[in-house]
């Protein structure tokens, strides 16, 4: 939000009408050039989606790490090996350049931040969109929960590494990220309610309560994004969150993974409200 | 059924033991020896699996494959390379001598059938358990709803080859297997309500009515199983079939490939009440 104080007219402009339009509609203006920025609030009501691509030896491993921890790791699509070519989530869309902005980690490693991975592409890779829960917050204001939480902590969740460890499969092994937000307790039922119907938003919390229960001493002591005050009337609520099979690459140290940089999402075609369970 | 008429008195009682029993002391029988029959009717309630194994080189592919077509796939259980014990559907179990009767294929060609996998197994093999629909009658059976077709087309369903297309996936490509089963016309909503709550025994229907609208010209011609009767009051509906997956992997004339011999299932802890989607 902060951002937008220095935003020019006709970049607040472009946001504006990239905040009402469809999916594809931005995802032509980060093709193009004309967005390169994060895509929270974009095309509001859309799925938006975790970039992560690794090499076809380490595919069946990862892929079978997200199947048995689906709350951290929920599946949007899953791509061919070699081809960058949505079909399921997004008509024709390229995951090479169809985001703002790339990470491209090497033995584990931070190498650097692209914003086309074209030249890097290779007929091995394997690209994996899995749930955000940027659409998870988007679920809650439909249902009419508020989330000043957001506001309250300047834009960014507070994220920690819990000590909930994930089923390992293979190299990917480790423990679950996730994200707490401060819910009042008379909305805690309601909220669980909501979020379990948004299994591609991480679905339920995974804890709600006591941060020391899962390994969590200290929240002011963000492991990403930025702590959040509690209230008196709260109850700190915990999700899986999509950092999680990032974290667990990197610690994996595989020789090579792309993903996007974080809040410079994928933007699905997939409207969030079709998603949801009964 | 018919089978029933030749066994000893020992057998039959050990069938009624097995049939009342729990899941674990099915595979117990088995591992054995003192079971080698179809699994039909044993560990009432419990959900039994379709195994396939196929080398690490085509896991991704495979999995994927299942993901991309949920109700002719839908996943129980995916192994870790070269590991052939549960961890999820059964604690402990060993896919290699839990089930009674197992078929070796050798590029896309029959080449044995085998009661043990120790011998054959490799450290880049990779086992599957995918849901089968003998979950299905027993949750339509737990609904009230009769399943008359099953006696009447001697225990064994009528199975086709559909023109419905699979979204397919690296090798895997082809043509949806579907069961046939003639549903009384005052019963299809409920059997529709009842078998959607079941993802893991192929969900709803994927066609009602007309069997040329999937490509099926001539319901007494199956592909599999014997053909059944679509009595006046009846209307044929199709599910999908978890032959699909293993018909996929032999159309790929992979060079390995193992699976259970028809009717000789895995049988899973997993209550199958417990799996019931709201």
């Amino acid at each position: 939000m902060n951002a937008d104080l220095d935003e020019s007219g006709a970049l607040a402009e472009l946001r504006n009408a990239l905040s009402a339009g469809d999916a594809r509609s931005v995802r032509r203006a980060i093709r193009e050039g004309r967005w390169n920025r994060v895509t929270h609030g974009l095309a509001k009501g859309f799925v938006q989606a975790n970039l992560v691509v690794v090499p076809q030896k380490y595919a069946f491993d990862f892929l079978r790490f997200c199947i048995l921890n689906p709350q951290p790791c929920p599946i949007v699509e899953v791509l061919d090996a070699g081809d960058p070519v949505t079909r399921i989530s997004a008509q024709g869309a390229d995951i090479r350049t169809d985001l703002p902005l790339y990470r491209i980690y090497r033995d584990g490693a931070l190498a650097e931040e692209v914003r086309d991975l074209r030249a890097h592409w290779r007929d091995d890779h394997v690209g994996f969109l899995l749930g955000c829960s940027l659409s998870f917050d988007q679920a809650m204001v439909d249902a009419g929960i508020p989330i000043p939480y957001v506001e309250r902590s300047g834009g960014r969740l507070a994220v920690y590494t819990s000590a909930l460890q994930c089923a390992p499969s293979g190299p990917f092994h480790g423990p679950m990220v996730v994200t707490m937000r401060p819910i009042p307790r008379r909305l805690l039922i309601r909220t669980i309610e909501v979020t379990r119907r948004y299994p591609i938003a991480h679905g339920a919390p995974v804890h709600v309560g006591n941060p020391e229960d899962i390994g969590i001493q200290d929240l002011t002591k963000v492991d990403w994004g930025n702590p959040s005050i509690v209230l008196d009337d709260e109850v700190p609520v915990f999700w899986a969150c999509g950092i999680t099979p990032q974290s667990v690459a990197m610690a994996a140290r595989i020789p090579e993974m792309f993903t996007h940089a974080a809040g410079h999402m994928f933007m699905t075609d997939l409207p969030l409200a079709r998603t949801a369970a009964a």
